[in-house]
């Protein structure tokens, strides 16, 4: 866990998280882990990274509990919940960053799919502009420090 | 557009999105601009970034079409997509990297939630471990390069 109040600007959950997580190399390695490329030697190959990054950014994810090192990395409880960013990750991509989609993400083996974000309350699915965050942090506004939200 | 096969690794969807967008500090200004924080200034104090930093980084997101620069930097249609990113990074920090919420999201004002992935075919929600993906490049399996998925 990391103090928010530690971190520079806004105490953020999202920052907190990017702070773990928050590099390229990273989720790339979750993005492996996740299909199945446990060995060092496999994620170093797959995503690209230079193998002295790699190998800083592995050893950091296993001490922030999202990776475990046994017989190869394998991901935490933790580690599977990064899934749904991932998916917006690759969502976002395949519409915006490349031209031709080069992942497609599966459900129960036959429905090509594309997540969508529900609402837990109704039901009801969310876009862009139809949340409203509501700073929980004293003394931080959406607007910045010293104002309320 | 990135073309996938000029970057690192695997040619992916994810990796070009990081490409983009992958950097703690270009996600954290999409974070402070969705908030209505449009000035430089803002931003910088808002996310805490190296303001040299910062200024490459929003100059990156405007060529990338994340942004414009019209009277202070917004949203394209492209950077408010970006939304579920940032929701997935705050349900993950939330819970896993802090230990008090920073950021409540409200839907309708009233519903305070935690998004959801539903599967857009049949509507069930979808957690991790339940998608399969499969990959759509040539020469590149799930495993890797030179098998097939």
């Amino acid at each position: 866990m990391i103090d928010p109040a530690s971190l520079p600007g806004r105490p953020c959950a999202v920052a907190a998280a990017l702070e773990l997580v928050g590099e390229r190399w990273a989720l790339l390695a979750v993005r492996e882990i996740s299909f199945g490329n446990h060995r060092f030697n496999q994620i170093a190959r797959n995503t690209g990274a230079p193998r002295d990054r790699l190998a800083a950014r592995l050893k950091a994810l296993v001490e922030a509990g999202v990776l475990v090192r046994e017989d190869g990395y394998h991901l935490t409880q933790a580690g599977r919940e990064l899934s749904p960013v991932l998916w917006a990750l690759l969502d976002w991509g395949s519409k915006w960053a490349v031209a031709q989609p080069t992942i497609r993400l599966r459900h129960h083996h036959d429905h090509d799919l594309r997540p969508r974000s529900v609402c837990t309350e109704c039901g009801e699915e969310v876009g862009p502009g139809e949340i409203t965050p509501v700073s929980t942090v004293e003394g931080w506004g959406l607007a910045g420090p010293g104002e309320t939200s």
